[in-house]
Order: C-alpha cells, then sequence, then structure tokens
C-alpha cells in the first residue's frame, strides 16, 4: 500500500462494483455489456492498476453520451479457420466485446489446441492482463495485444507513431493466480508523467522527449513517450500494431483515433487481437502449473542485490495490490470521488460512498 | 558495411555455401541435416548477424565430435490437436529440427489458421528469424523462441538466472522482404561485449553487470547481461521460458545447459517454441502486405531527429546487409579462417578460399 493509498478514502470492491455496473445500466447500457465491462474496470482497480481502472468511467459515460458507443451492440462472429474467428465489436465498449472475443478464442482452443480472435469496430479495451488471465483459468497461457493512439516516438524520429500499444501474456500457477506479464512498449504512460508533475520529481532517463523530439527528465516538458528498451521496443510496439490494426483491417500508426479530445462522438475503430494456447496440447497442465509454480519460487528466492526489496516475477506487484484491495477496499482520489457524486446526480443513483 | 568489414577477406555466399555443406557431410552428418544446418548459418551470416554465423562451424563440428549431436537423428513428430504438434528433434543439430518443426507449424496453419509446434531435445538453434521468415515466405506470421543457458541478471539479483532468450516475429510484405523482429531479451549479446573488450570502448549503460551482479560500463569486468528495459525486459525472458522449457517439458533457468565448456559430450537438450499465423484466416494477404509496407514507408519517412541515420524499421539492418554481402561475398575474420583451414585439413576439403 502506498502512502498516497492511505490517505485516500477505501471503498469496498463488492460497493464499487455495485455502483459502475448501476451507472452503466441506469446509461441504457446492455445488461451483459454493462456486467463485463464493470467487471473488467473493477478488477484493474483491484490490481492497482489505476489508470486503467474505475477512474474511467466518468469518461466511458462520456463516451456512450456523445454517441461513440453503442450501448446495445449486435456483434458478429464468424469462425474463419477452425483456430481462428473474426469479431465485430459494433463500437460498444472494447472491455466487453473482448472478453466475448477471449472466450471465443479459449472455446476454439479446446477443440484446436489454440484459438486466436481478431477484433474490429472495437474501443478502449482497459487493461490487458483482464484478457489474458481470463485464458490462464482455463490452463492456458492466453495473450492479449492492442493498439492505441500515436504516442511513443520511434527511436531516430521526431514525433510520436505508434501508442503505448500493451501487450499481455499470462499462465497459470499451482499454488496461486497466475503469472501475468503486462507491459506498455513504451518507456512509461502519461499516466505516470502525470504523476511526476504532481510530485516535481524528475522523469527517470530515457522514458521521454520534449516536443522537438528530444529526451527530456523534465515531466512538465514531456509531450510524448520512448519506446521501452530503445529499439526493441519500437520493434514489439510495431509487432503489436501487425496484430491488431492490420489483422483486424482497421486504422494504424497515425491513423488510429484518439482517446480523448473533439473526435468523442465519433466511434474509435480500434483493433485487438486475442490468443489461448491450450497448455494441455503441449504437457500435462498439472506438471506445467507445478513446474512454473517453482520456477517462481526459485527466480523469488536469488540473491537479492538490494535486501530491502523483493524478487519479483511479473504479476506480483498486481498480486501484492489486489491482497491489499480486497481487504481494505479502493482507494478513491477526492477528484475521482467528485466525478462520481455528478455521476450520481445525472443517473439518480445512490453516491458510492454511501 | 561497417570499417572491419572491408578490412576482411570477403568470400562468395556460394562458396561458403559449398565448404560448410561439405564439412558437414565430411563430418557424416545426414544429408537433410546438413542442408538445413548450413542453411541456417549461412543466412545468419549474409544478413550481418555474425554471432550466429558460420563462425560457430567450427564448435558445430566439436560438437558432433564429442558427442552431443546426433548427426543421423531420427525425428519423431506427434500432432496433438489440429493446431498443435509436438517434435522430437533426437539431439542433432537445433537449426536442422527446427526448421522441420517450422514446416509442420506451416502446414498446420494452411488447414487449422494458425500451427504451433514445441521442440524437445534440441540443440542450439542459431538465428530465430531464420524460422519466422520461412513462415512470412508463406504469408503467415512467424513466431521463434529458444531458452538458452542462464547469463541474465534478474532486476534486483546478483547473478544470472534465465538467458538472453530471444523472440522473432516475421511478416510479409508486399514489395521487399518480411518485417522481421528479432531480439534477445538481454540489453546486449556476450559478442558485444567481446567486441568492445576488443575495442577498448565502454560499455552503454543498463547493459551489463560484474560479478556482484553491480552494473558496470567496463566490458572487462561484464560477467553477466541484464535484462532489455529493465523489469519490462526480465519479463519477456520469462514468457519465453514458458513456452519453451516448460511447454517442451525441458530443463529451465539456471538449469539449461550450457553451450560451451566441459559438458560438450552431454546432449543439451533444449526447447524452442515455432508458431505460424495464417494471415488468410484474417484478412486478405494482399491488402495486408500492401498495408504493412505502407506502413513501413510510412515510419522510414518520418520527419528524422538524426538526419544522417536512417528511420529503420525491424529488419532493416539485416536488408542492408544482405544486399551488401550477396554482392561482396561475405566477410571472414582472420581467426574464422584459421579454423576453416584447420577444419579443410581435418576432413580432407578444399579450403574455403581456394
Amino acid at each position: 500500500m502506498t502512502n498516497s493509498d492511505k490517505e485516500r478514502l477505501c471503498v469496498s470492491e463488492e460497493k464499487v462494483r455495485r455502483f459502475v455496473n448501476r451507472a452503466l445500466i441506469s446509461a441504457d447500457v446492455e445488461e451483459g455489456v454493462a456486467k463485463l465491462t464493470t467487471d473488467g474496470l473493477v478488477s484493474a482497480s483491484v490490481r492497482g492498476v489505476d489508470s486503467h481502472g474505475i477512474r474511467l468511467l466518468p469518461h466511458y459515460l462520456l463516451e456512450l453520451e456523445s454517441g461513440r458507443i453503442n450501448p446495445k451492440p449486435d456483434y458478429e462472429f464468424e469462425c474463419t479457420a477452425p483456430a481462428v474467428g473474426q469479431f465485430d465489436a459494433d463500437n460498444t465498449y472494447g472491455i466487453a466485446a473482448g472478453m466475448r472475443a477471449m472466450e471465443s478464442a479459449i472455446d476454439l482452443a479446446k477443440e484446436q489446441g489454440s484459438g486466436h480472435v481478431s477484433v474490429r469496430n472495437s474501443s478502449h479495451n482497459g487493461m490487458m492482463a483482464y484478457f489474458s488471465l481470463a485464458a490462464a483459468k482455463e490452463d492456458m497461457i492466453g495473450i492479449a495485444m492492442t493498439h492505441t493512439s500515436a504516442n511513443t516516438r520511434p527511436p531516430n524520429s521526431t514525433r510520436p507513431f505508434f501508442g503505448s500499444n500493451p501487450i499481455s501474456v499470462a499462465a497459470p500457477m499451482l499454488d496461486e493466480g497466475p503469472f501475468c506479464f503486462d507491459a506498455a512498449t513504451s518507456a512509461v504512460t502519461f499516466n505516470e508523467v502525470r504523476k511526476l508533475r504532481d510530485s516535481g520529481e524528475q522523469l527517470p532517463p530515457n522514458v521521454a522527449a520534449n516536443a522537438d523530439g528530444h529526451e527530456t527528465r523534465d515531466p512538465h516538458e514531456a509531450t510524448q513517450l520512448l519506446p521501452f528498451g530503445g529499439y526493441k521496443g519500437f520493434g514489439l510496439s510495431m509487432v503489436v500494431e501487425i496484430f491488431t490494426g492490420l489483422l483486424s483491417g482497421m486504422d494504424v500508426g497515425r491513423d488510429v483515433s484518439e482517446m480523448y479530445g473533439e473526435s468523442i462522438s465519433e466511434p474509435r475503430q480500434l483493433g485487438h487481437y486475442y490468443s489461448a494456447i491450450n497448455i494441455d496440447s503441449f504437457t500435462n497442465p498439472s506438471v506445467f502449473k507445478r513446474r512454473l509454480q517453482d520456477l517462481a519460487e526459485e527466480v523469488r528466492s536469488e540473491p537479492r542485490l538490494d535486501n530491502d526489496q523483493p524478487n519479483m516475477i511479473p504479476g506480483d506487484p498486481e498480486k501484492a495490490a489486489a491482497k491489499e484491495r480486497k481487504k481494505r477496499g479502493i482507494p478513491i482520489s477526492d477528484h475521482d470521488l467528485e466525478k462520481f457524486d455528478e455521476i450520481a446526480d445525472t443517473y439518480d443513483l445512490d453516491p458510492l460512498t454511501d
């Protein structure tokens, strides 16, 4: 639990879940879409991924009111090969459409050993781990990717070309929640830049650039991000664009639509890629989970450079946050609380903190 | 063409290919295995990836003479699900077994939309791009991964745990060879560290550590590597271990066998993962290739930070090297030339430079 967590009001997961779901239902979102969208946002908040959590609810409702989001989608799913499907999200919330697509990928993988579903005509789909973890719960390796609007500068360019294009890979373990890699291909996110603006701290080296494209350590000067690990992270961001933008037939690179700004009444028409690999087709899943558990514990018990810091595997920070937040509740900032009160007013709901 | 290329003797690709193949055949390697192993090594040299090229021939022959490598393997392939297969390399050269496995993955993808083949009981499999490019030539997205012996330190540890665990993803373009991402998940390779030792230059920041685990800029002091981009690269190296070591049932982490050293008579028993995704199951391959071509040209023509440096996409440096080397030949170092002369002596071959 961070210091800022301690200072903030905490509300139980159940209460938050009920509030978000009621807000979406009251805004006329179809029940199944509301349920999955709520689950995706609240799951992110519980795992400590606040950037993709319930703080997005006001914006999600604004997108709905502005006509960008279709609250009652007519999904289309076509199985185009035994292990492949194409999913049309009909411009509803990307989280809801994405989970339906991942469920289809899991179903294909049960029969074929692997399943791959491309999603078109979608919108912001939140935290990638939400989808990869769903496959891991079925004893599969889950993969989730999306493109995002341009915010990250290629190694020798002066302006953004690809987005933070995140990728997640999850795999089941024996005695705890899944291994879960979930990373933007940008070095940091703009949320982290904004946090440093507020705290008055400097940016780490090689994570952001100013408007001319030159690296900067000043968070106030930073207008674009750098890829993580230089040209390798840039290469991965283009891999993600290929799987998400090109396979789905959506716009790519600098043409990917913005989340915020004037075009909020326009559908974003994003593309995503979801994949499930059935472990049972390769090896005994119990043996796999035991061995991954052993591997994780070996990494964690390796000699430490800084004895005060734990050795972690992907997903460990989120597991720690989830343990804490399931007990103490989800911390809500004053700013978010104000927004949630406005939502309660608009849709005639009991306030979150009642 | 680098300065050191210009100073070195260049030998035509055809001549190099003939020499490597004859050496393997004379060492009693089965014809098909020799052909693919030659092709893999020479392809790496042509693409400028010298670390994985023909400089490995002396070591490959040593591994054969020492009994590690089975020159006449009895492959086993079992299709365990419609889109998944398991391939037993019977301890032959990993390059040859790997290409056979990728061919099986491509065959599965033609029918099912995707194909995934896990390889067990394998050995060093060279440059990952060799396999991913084979899928791209069939209008598929190709993926290749392998684990390697521990040489890279986790973020807060003092010693290596995972290897440089590389991953390659290739996809076809309309007017040129495929897009090809191919990267170690370590920040650099030991080959690059050795080069800086020779040139007397410093290491870049955050790429290597000394024996105590502390970051070092002195290439002579560097005994281990750091993951690229910090914890994200570390996470990816563990993803690669999951796909290669765990799905194949081979040893993982610090237990992965060494390429060099005393155990050279023991089979390495490595695991690899090869995957092919059929573009035709998602979208029209001609449209895909046109759009990827356009995207690449857009990236290349973005405004430049340093006007003397090109804007590149993954695979561009290797395409430039291949263009040059197909024309002028493959540069051979004095050290390698000496080794090749010894091989010519041992196996009674015409010397490479005859």
